[in-house]
């Protein structure tokens, strides 16, 4: 996949095959949607590579927002742990499916489709956690790999995407920045 | 990959491996932004099943656009073939990485990952032709997946995504519905 | 994979794509082993069909064994939810790899390979849920794939493996027959 | 695939994803079969490392032949440009498929079959291009790699294969050996 | 891969994973090239299904030639049983590998590329035996394909492609076709 | 699949693609179950490197065992070449399939599934070759996977797996370590 190879075995330990990553709560204040997603990586779970899967912490602030965005490498299956989260994917006639999750009930987004998971409960935070096709998912969310990449998508281009103005481009650009 | 099966080898006809479905410009004014992708499918192609690839013919009209969109299964190589087409994708660090086309110019957007193709000439169309890495490589359209999908994703999601108020949510949403 | 299409989307509702199947603590006491694991299917969880991936719910009783098994067609990580379990695996060269999880921490089980999980604790019961890298993972539960097959493995073939005689062929298969 | 890790991302510039290849129009004088192929590879287009495809620009002379040939790592879409191309190809049931084909027609050639292409225009050159389903699709020749090889062939297994008496086998060679 | 669904499991019975397929030596005077090959298929062996693998009995008449030929779906192991054998493939840079085999010895035919075996001993048969890495390699035989497929390869195709006239054409077909 | 390149063409010798890794008889004594398996592997066939399968010689003993064992990245088709070979696999329903194989019969062991061979004579050595789908299948033998692991699973887990006491697995341990 990606030119690393497998752990040599002789240097391989336990250690290499276990991570806690996923043990604490994401700091969901960090951006300003309200969410972190903390994933099991190549890098914290060293034992991964090549097994073609890894797993996500999802937390989300209340009323906050995993926005619209897609995995370019991976299906996902998520479980809702805690509190109340509406989810959806759209497919690529674009149908949008939508169900709410209460723990312990599950959803599938389809490989390289836009979804999104929205904590419906003003009050609690919600907690999911995610199996995902690839040990290097990806991410690509929507909003910001449209109005904020770096350098960023040329105004005329989402002007006729959106079919807004320049004016409203710069806004909806700024707001995103922070 | 689909369930559908090889062709039947004593069925199989030359006219099974052949299609003219590329041949003819395709009509760039029966959407908003100005453009027209045809693909050759299982159907217009039936020798294509199981082969993992397929061509497109992209005609976009003067300053047309082929908005923001991805291909949750397939990698795409597109070659410009008249005018001149500025190309973008966005990868998952949030970079874009974009060029100036020119006719028998190339352009690799990988798999999954946000591009457009803008015909940046006011006067003239312009035409690429891509080979892509599936035989069914499915489009989402950034904009239609988010502001039009049936049902609507909701009010609510789209608010926070683009950090906009319900009006603008409406304005867009009813702008690309034409 | 497995001749099974794709859900046909024009059939295909949200309901599809959403589960239960995950929310309910399994029955620890079907199996004297004192364990019970859900996954999802594409029975259960219709739009999980061609996604590659599956999750699973692993209730274990207080001090109750998930035996050693192997999962043909997936790569696994387990975290842990709830209690203290003991995880391990064998690799290819034959070392054993293992930690206690607590909850928060993950475990990888490399594709096909023999792994447990053991609830340490003799009082309360232990949760993991898993992500498994097949939509059909498979299970092999090594003492009763070796023991308790139908038709059983011949004695001679166990005697020889195991270098155990007849007699304690027959204790142990009857004591896994319950 | 070849050992060859993707682009490191901090490195990647979007000259990696563009190129001018497929630009001019190759040299078809430079072997006696009057065509010439350029790809896109790994070399000139770093970008397509690990997406699976590529493009191929065929020139093909009046009266020009790319002869018999197979590639062992990808089926191909081929979409003539210019002129009026004879192609075929022979599938494993020694049936072979065949159609002339005019600007903007298209043809499969399934995965490592042999199959040509064939100027029948005896003044003016054609041009197709092609999508194939590797980065790295590999050619043989069928002519070159049973008369020409280095070191050659055996003439005894030639003139078993083909029939034919060991002085055609060598006034072949000479032929193709020019 | 080709639309069969595995075996219905409860249907399945022993025998299905059984063959005695290649238990007899084939007959290698069916062709005037002197060899047989006989393959495990879907259809002798049906438990092959979905594995990705078939194994094949090669007998080789003394001094008789498995002539020029490629599987488009498969790499190759072959292990020499009896006789000598001169064995080779040429690459996709038309080198060509070659090796003699005596009993026990084994040479690897890498995917899609073309090969031989030829026997080089002038009294006595030989027998090799073959693992090939998919349940459905296909064959093509250099010659044959593209001398003897129906309908014919154009003979002006093989003129240019062999640098022959239409006489030595005709001639290699007729004595192809016996 | 493991970081190694492919052979680079350049220095790649017909050598590279030969071996006679499976001419000689293993030695069956080296263990005391009575068999030996040798197989092609990237280090003695360099050339089947990404080629994505390998054969092994599989020697047994009079009245020897290949002990119930799996490859977790391979299915398997073997062939009886000398002998009377009892073979078996368990599927992941716990049925037994099980054939008594004669020189030229040939057996499936489905991926990642257990399965035995046994030499049902008493006075004569058996001798069977297979094709395994992948160029490093991997292999764990039950007992010792179970059984004699470094450092050992857990008592506690065997003696819960196997129902039996902790004398029994001292005992079972003792004799496998021999």
């Amino acid at each position: 996949m990606n030119g690393q190879p497998c752990l040599n075995p002789e240097l391989a330990s336990p250690t290499h095959f276990a991570t806690s990553a996923l043990s604490k709560p994401g700091n969901t204040s960090k951006n300003a949607f309200g969410f972190s997603v903390i994933l099991t990586t190549n890098q914290n779970l060293p034992g991964h590579r090549t097994q073609g899967l890894s797993m996500a912490r999802v937390d989300i602030a209340p009323d906050g927002l995993v926005p619209p965005h897609a995995h370019p490498r991976a299906s996902e299956v998520t479980t809702c742990l805690k509190g109340d989260i509406l989810v959806g994917f759209v497919d690529t006639s674009n149908t949008m499916y939508t169900q709410r999750l209460r723990p312990g009930e599950s959803f599938v987004f389809p490989k390289g489709l836009i979804h999104f998971l929205y904590n419906v409960d003003s009050k609690s935070p919600a907690l999911a956690i995610s199996g995902l096709s690839s040990e290097n998912p990806g991410t690509q969310v929507v909003p910001t790999a449209t109005f904020t990449s770096k350098p960023p998508m040329p105004d005329r281009v989402l002007e006729k995407a959106f079919m807004i103005d320049g004016q409203e481009v710069a806004r909806i650009r700024n707001h995103l920045q922070g």
